[in-house]
């Protein structure tokens, strides 16, 4: 009796392990080794990121990076590659901004580093001169009052929390911020503002992002200004209320356009119905190329389906890769994709999204059911090799987010965040900045959970 | 009974904790915090970098940096700063190399990406001039036997193992060619040799680093190739094994010089006669700055001793930052380092090397007693919070290796390798490559394993 409570109590303490794990290991080695040798993750992006470059919604360049995947999955000899119309917001950034400061007695004229804000309106020409009032928040805002914000540029001055270890638990903190002040500031009369940049240190970059208006509210102009002159201009403004700011944006948002998602697809042998996605978005910022935001993540997702393929694996279910377009500042792709597959009764068991840049692996989190949870939770032994530990935590990501409601497992790629936001939304996410194994070894994480969702299911269902 | 046993059971099958857990965790917060809020590692590393440079052991920029060390030590408040006197090797590059194709019937006379190895005799101003025998390995070398090989230039072409997750695993599995290629094949009559850079990835940059002649062997001139470069003339050789190669180095051994290792040190107020050290090494390749080879490692050191003492924490041990001398090609400063602690009778209770780079960490590798490891691997439960997850592999470091054999527990700092070797022992290894919080990230976790093996100990004595 005590033999069997003993070993009832063992096996309960085991992860769960309803599959041959040997059988397993063998599948990923050979996934890993096929991303590492053979890997073509590095190559796609290079051309996207050199070729290509930095790809906002409506632009030229996202109607060349639409077609170029398109060709990069026939390539491939997927059996099925193919668009999805969805009409796109196209904001222009237009000639280069100035932010000015104009009367400090310390510095005189001095230029900020800034950039608008995406979604912004201009300034027009004739730009706009006013005093400034710097917050940390949006109650500091509301406890300073219209009297004092009428008229006057608000600085939304918030660092993000360096104390955080995940840099997007600090973004999480801070973006706020940047997303809404522009219409929190305008509520009180605040004619433009300035953002502190979303970045993990002080340094000279100016990040951008969008920003959201709310419907009703005026629409004010909104740049964002590096880290270091944010901290300078708010010591200035400690002996120095008087200081004015110029600023002048050209920005505007045109008539929508219409783009593409771009799916890549290989027919499921047992459940073609049941579908499994990895996507990331086609669509960046206009600064940089866009190599890690998201780059990284389209490549990594075309990769998951050559690798399957090229290891000569026939998957049950269907696979998708999905290239969702305008993430950045609309989300409209992963709005589109969702509705179609409600419509289309499509059963998507699972959703894997890569968007936080192309760093070594670390995991994956997980919105969705406690049993699928507890599936994914079971398989990390199995990226233990591989230096993967961190599974299960709460996530997904924002273009597979829209089939949430459908009950479809949500699965975020988890990179190594630490130098990611020294690098989002600026001129500095470039392609010089990917490292090639952590590129393909992110690719073939990817894979192997691919490979064993296809296998096993994700919510309990073989 | 049934309850007690499976209390005991599960005891048993908890890690071992023996501390108040409540109170480690906040002492890592505050360490954590610490470092990022206010860590000094990336200032440090900043000057050390770029106002020193590139500092071989021997040249005026390893005496500088004996002395930056030793006067940051003293600015930090540390309660000794002392230089242990060291002899080490005086090896100079000299005048620029190169190494050309002479006559390809594909090419005619190309100059390949190279590097003179270091301890490397130069050519002098005459070079050498001879076909090539390109091998993969000694036994091959071997094989081939004096008649290929005498008077000719061999070509060790054996890559590192893309395969291999962790990328020393890759680099120890290769670079007995860089280190033992010259002697071995001088012994068959070569009178030089080109090795394959230690690259993890193809491309154009050549990695310098030590190699040994063998005791009675000739010295012959050995370099480095690019990786890119390799390939091409591997390429090459298949065609036209007619090849010729030109090889002209200019450097050369000069007499020992008189250095040091630098040593700050906070007095143990309970044991002051044990002793925990952490380390890196001073000394760098002349390429680059020596920014992760290994910067890094000296600033996270000092940086360890500045963190307990800026949150107050007195130490029950002695501890000291240790910053040794020549481990890039002479490790003498680690062996005097040995030497002296044994003829002054310190017991050295545990000593941790960071040389793998200033990246995100992800544990500590182990040689030591199997209570120590099992010591070390209970404490990982406090390291998850900050995604740090790998504890116990074998490892340790080069300069603290000659403590292992007075019982001294070796402990390596474990940083992501997947970016090291496209730097390593190269003009890429520069300031501009770090990433402050992964560094700072680093000298966090080296502070938070120091004050855990001051408070317990590391080998089952508290």
């Amino acid at each position: 009796m005590k033999i069997k409570f003993l070993t009832g109590l063992l096996l309960a303490l085991l992860p769960a392990y309803s599959f041959c794990q040997s059988q397993d290991e063998g599948m990923l080695k050979a996934i890993f080794n096929e991303a590492l040798v053979n890997g073509q993750s590095y190559e796609m992006l290079d051309y996207l990121s050199n070729q290509i470059g930095g790809r906002l919604s409506g632009s030229p360049e996202a109607a060349a990076a639409v077609e170029w995947s398109r060709q990069e999955m026939i390539r491939h000899g997927f059996d099925t590659v193919f668009l999805q119309e969805v009409m796109v917001p196209h904001w222009v950034r237009g000639k280069k901004e100035v932010t000015r400061i104009v009367n400090s007695k310390k510095t005189g004229t001095a230029d900020l580093k800034i950039c608008a804000l995406g979604n912004s309106v201009g300034t027009g020409p004739a730009g706009i001169l006013s005093s400034v009032v710097e917050v940390k928040d949006f109650e500091e805002l509301k406890k300073i009052g219209t009297k004092q914000v009428e008229g006057k540029i608000v600085f939304f001055n918030r660092p993000m929390d360096a104390t955080k270890i995940s840099t997007f638990a600090a973004y999480g903190g801070a973006v706020d911020q940047r997303v809404f002040g522009a219409s929190e500031a305008a509520k009180l009369g605040a004619v433009g503002v300035i953002v502190r940049s979303m970045a993990s240190n002080n340094d000279d970059i100016p990040h951008t992002g969008t920003l959201r208006y709310e419907e009703g509210v005026k629409k004010i102009p909104a740049v964002a200004v590096s880290t270091n002159d944010a901290n300078l201009l708010s010591e200035l403004l400690k002996d120095d209320a008087g200081i004015q700011l110029y600023i002048e944006t050209h920005c505007q948002m045109l008539p929508d356009v219409l783009s593409y998602n771009v799916v890549g697809e290989i027919k499921g042998t047992k459940h073609p119905d049941e579908y499994i996605i990895v996507g990331g978005h086609l669509d960046s910022w206009d600064l940089g190329d866009g190599a890690h935001d998201d780059g990284a993540g389209c490549v990594q997702s075309i990769e998951a389906l050559r690798i399957l393929q090229s290891i000569g694996y026939k998957p049950k279910r269907t696979l998708r890769a999905v290239m969702f377009m305008n993430e950045e500042n609309g989300l409209r792709g992963g709005l589109k994709y969702a509705e179609l597959a409600k419509a289309n009764n499509e059963r998507h068991i699972a959703a894997i999204e890569s968007d936080r840049g192309g760093f070594t692996p670390k995991g994956f989190t997980i919105t969705g059911s406690d049993s699928a949870r507890a599936t994914l939770l079971s398989w990390r032994p199995l990226f233990e090799p591989y230096s993967i530990y961190d599974f299960g935590k709460p996530g997904g990501g924002a273009d597979i987010g829209p089939l949430g409601e459908s009950g479809t497992a949500l699965i975020g790629f988890l990179p190594d965040s630490q130098r990611y936001f020294t690098l989002h939304h600026t001129d500095a996410d470039t392609f010089e900045t990917i490292d090639k194994r952590e590129l393909e070894l992110g690719a073939a994480s990817m894979t192997a959970l691919v490979y064993l969702i296809d296998k096993y299911g994700i919510d309990g269902k073989n």
